[in-house]
């Protein structure tokens, strides 16, 4: 019947019947994750995954094994549309004080590590594919492969890591991870750019252009950012209407993503750093009622974009048009693909371990002995960039094909294998997540006495920060306000930290917008 | 340095550049309407529409006279993804007491009016047109433009009028626009499918097509509706997370929509019952803050579709292209013009005074004198329909371009004649709006008293209606019981609607959710 519909309607509704399928699917996917929330084995993307592969299956039946996606890949969707919500909510809901506490371990981990973990990647490809029969890769292919398997996918560790709990552990997972995507997306874009005939010595510009790309995003992701607190300061919306407060928000945070997108900037990171700045400033210039509704809108657009991706990640894999252009016996794919992720462990352990190695000894000198990453930690952080994810894909899909179609065997075989690294990744290890982390961490065990460390480090911002709940901020905050009295007592740590929020409370909260500090008025 | 932009990305980016400038001025155009919401004459339509005419302007002049606008119109784009928040909005933000205790009235006004108008639009046209040297239509060209020019929009007048002050009068205005935006769509459908040739005697035919999709689309977004009212009380997702309620709603109301196009019926009708359903089922059984968020995010979200609409309105006026294509004289094509102005409120008046007095006298019949259509109100409600709006552009745009595009000089003249009057109608008309609602309806004065008539008519359901805000509902939920008080002393008012309370409270509500009444309980 389906099927019917499909011919019956191609010319009028080219556009009905793919959305009302994916509709449907995603809202079957989120009753099914619904159900599945206490099972101890699965999380969010394995289920988008299952269902869209089982969506796939039932398509490829269907259609008599024409086709097993609905919509077929845009790049241009999951760029323009798909990821700067995803990366918005991610700045906005990021709990500021334990990122910016931890921000040069996860500064660290997330651009430093993407380098090496992108070196050892594209060196190992370079060295195993032609040994494995995979040829006819370029130089320029080699280090996007690099950079495409570079980039993680941590919503599945984060599902199970309690904030509250451990929040080092915790911030520098997150942190690295939208780090991480970003440095990712930049480096990508930086290796297109390169003239690679002439590498020799160009490994500075690489550098270089990282750089400018990196420090040019941020500002402009702060400065959008500042200029719709401004705004929202300056005008008052909510006099009148909330709604204007909202879309407000809502086209300014897009804004900001095209326009660097526009010029040429990394869109991901404007975003991020705009999202931080919104809930920062703008966030505090709105009613009530809007500060509800952004907070839980942003969330719901970004885990609807990320159950999207899954989804269509679990169509694709079905594809059998890609799995036929393949030229490589079965032998040598395997091969490939265990070349694949032993890279993706070697490459990730060969950073992970030895930077965390050098931020104790950091935190050490700083007299924080408290906060050092155990090895425990260390495994869990390892274990948590393991999975790969919507990036991947679609960089995979803009650096190998051309508008999600390829006719080139070797294209179509480096698209399959991201899906099949992509797939492997998210349901095996995703699925010994849960189980690992519950080994590591027994709850309520060992790492509270960490949470209080953590909790008292910049005591005062926590009261100020966006409230998850109603019910959640009013038991909180008293046990923190008991925690921040005795960190004052004891050591006001001064770091960089502490004299941003002097500049905060005396420059920038007055202009943009957000409650002072209490310790500030002490 | 916007043009060598545009150039340089061009084939890079091609969607980046005009959705960047389309966010921008969208921006721009919130502030400067939020800075001219005190003002007597304007309101959002217009100041939308005057900021595209200005961007198309700087547009012109920065291509130098090679295009007004950013995004080439794109009915689909229009009625898959502006047309559906719009909608569903109306109908999830639609006071459902008032709505259905006026349910007849509203339907007269909004179904057989926009038969009467379309039949006088059409007939004075086909009349008119050729004497104004305006040939080459066909027989279905000229009933289109009878429903192209039969939709009302009817915003503006909506802004001026208070829901407490005239509950009457908001709500005939408020759900005839609705009514008459899905009927006209409807009609519009039904023409397209009418074989034209052989006219005769097939009337009944299109009015059988028209009940039809009229039945069986208000039946498919009350089944949507009920559906996501169940999943959500069966699964109470809410003790877990309020972004799967949130996003299940809002994929939902979606999918209603889509569905409807699907199979052939009309989405608006389908997604405006949907969202009443939804508000008066599904609402109640989610948390409290996915409450607050949906509220306020469908709203957000249809006012910015509101207003793109408007924007992209004010930019295709100045589409140099369309005005060169026209072969006329600007002599007749005044003519064309003021004939069609003349018809729309001819065509107006024609149903609204004789439906007015027919209302009165069924309602006289009911006893209930209090709630009469005053003259005054009649003169509102002529003048609230005789906006033209988006509907009339989408379907004019559907009716006589080919994707946005027209050669044909007969077309692009009907195109630009559509653009004229929406344009006019809002400006010259909107503009006047406000002034005339002051001068009929004095505030507080004599229209007090019909509230009390109206609030009073079934009481209880107030209570349970969707809060619009934390502050206003402390406030009037005294009051309203007081008036619920004497209200049940005096005349309880058996109509249908106490019946469907009845069944709602000892069925409905137990099944798919929402607070019981006090009245049933007593």
């Amino acid at each position: 019947m389906i099927n019917n519909l499909l011919i019956n309607f191609a010319h009028e509704h080219k556009k009905v019947v793919p959305i009302s399928l994916f509709v449907a699917v995603l809202c079957l996917c989120l009753v099914i994750g619904h159900l599945l929330e206490e099972n101890r084995w699965v999380n969010e993307s394995i289920v988008a995954i299952l269902v869209g592969c089982i969506a796939g299956s039932i398509l490829l039946l269907v259609t008599k094994g024409k086709s097993s996606h609905i919509l077929t890949f845009d790049e241009e969707l999951f760029f323009i549309y798909l990821l700067p919500p995803i990366i918005f909510n991610a700045g906005f809901q990021v709990k500021k004080k334990q990122f910016f506490h931890n921000f040069l371990t996860i500064m660290m981990f997330g651009v430093i590590g993407v380098f090496i973990s992108t070196s050892i990647i594209t060196g190992g490809s370079w060295w195993l594919f032609p040994k494995l029969n995979f040829l006819g890769l370029s130089a320029r292919d080699y280090l996007a492969i690099g950079t495409i398997f570079s980039s993680t996918d941590t919503v599945c560790t984060l599902q199970v890591l309690h904030q509250d709990e451990t929040p080092l552990l915790y911030s520098i997972v997150f942190g690295e991870g939208v780090v991480n995507d970003a440095t990712s997306v930049v480096l990508f874009n930086a290796v297109q750019k390169l003239d690679v005939s002439r590498l020799s010595g160009r490994a500075f510009r690489v550098l270089g252009d990282f750089l400018y790309l990196f420090s040019s995003s941020t500002a402009l992701g702060v400065l959008t950012g500042l200029l719709t607190a401004y705004i929202l300061k300056a005008l008052s919306f909510g006099r009148h209407s909330s709604v204007r407060e909202i879309s407000l928000m809502m086209l300014m945070a897009y804004l900001s993503y095209m326009l660097a997108e526009l010029l040429e900037l990394s869109g991901i990171l404007t975003v991020f750093f705009c999202g931080i700045l919104m809930s920062h400033y703008a966030w505090h210039n709105v009613t009530e009622i809007s500060r509800i509704t952004t907070r839980h809108v942003f969330a719901t657009i970004s885990f609807i974009a990320e159950t999207f991706i899954f989804l269509y990640v679990g169509m694709d894999a079905l594809d059998i048009e890609k799995w036929r252009m393949t030229k490589l016996s079965s032998g040598s794919l395997m091969g490939i693909y265990g070349c694949l992720i032993l890279l993706i462990l070697v490459g990730r352990a060969a950073f992970v371990f030895p930077l965390s190695a050098f931020a104790n000894s950091m935190m050490s000198r700083r007299a924080e002995s408290g906060s050092s990453i155990t090895f425990k930690h260390q495994i869990i952080i390892w274990w948590a960039g393991l999975m790969r994810g919507a990036v991947s894909i679609a960089l995979a899909f803009k650096q190998f094909t051309f508008s999600g179609v390829t006719s080139d065997p070797v294209n179509a075989t480096m698209i399959t294998n991201t899906i099949i690294v992509v797939l492997f990744t998210t349901l095996v290890f995703g699925f010994l997540t849960k189980p690992l982390i519950r080994y590591m961490l027994p709850h309520n065990n060992g790492t509270r006495r960490n949470t209080n460390h953590e909790a008292a480090g910049t005591p005062g911002e926590d009261l100020n920060l966006p409230l998850l709940s109603f019910e959640e901020s009013a038991a909180t905050n008293i046990s923190r306000a008991k925690e921040s009295l005795s960190m004052f007592i004891g050591s006001p740590a001064y770091t960089i930290h502490h004299y941003w929020r002097k500049f905060d409370d005396a420059y920038m909260r007055p202009l943009f917008g957000g409650p002072h500090h209490n310790r500030s008025r002490c």
